[in-house]
């Protein structure tokens, strides 16, 4: 298996509203990009100091299939119109797993 | 489901020895700790620029069972000796999923 994550922190003014959109987004993007084997986002728990805000747990069956998912039109969509100029820090790791 | 997922970057002068030290401890946990559903970990993969270097992602019944692992000595043991000093930056979310 090959995993993608990757974390938010919201840029200061970004509200409920807004994370709801980009949470509702996601949630169909696995309708719409077939490589996506399982898709687990959301927001932190908020139980621990100093965490990202918001994290986003892709599984693919390898690398092609995450570049797949990386550029397909509907991931980039949400991308440029849901996340860009609302993210103040990200943090990525893809990674192969079992 | 509760997930846990952690990113590290590594401190200047961290060799391979250090981080295959750091996997071979990780991959001990899960017969230790039996809170531990799933633990999939490891490197990133290289081909995303800017990214961290290296994953941790723990599945858990609940966030009760996530302070179990988080306080458990055998976790605080690979985080008080093969962590501390070796860690540039940090980066983590807990999240309820399905």
């Amino acid at each position: 298996m090959f995993r993608h994550v990757v974390m938010f922190s919201w840029a200061d003014g970004v509200d409920d509203a807004q994370i709801a959109a980009v949470a509702a987004a996601l949630d169909a993007l696995p309708s719409k990009i077939g490589v996506l084997r399982s898709y687990r986002h959301g927001p932190d728990a908020g139980i621990s100091d100093g965490n990202f805000d918001y994290v986003v747990v892709a599984d693919l069956n390898n690398a092609d299939d995450f570049a797949t998912y990386r550029d397909h039109p509907d991931h980039v969509a949400v991308i440029q119109g849901l996340l860009a100029g609302r993210v103040k820090q990200r943090a990525a790791v893809q990674y192969e797993t079992s």
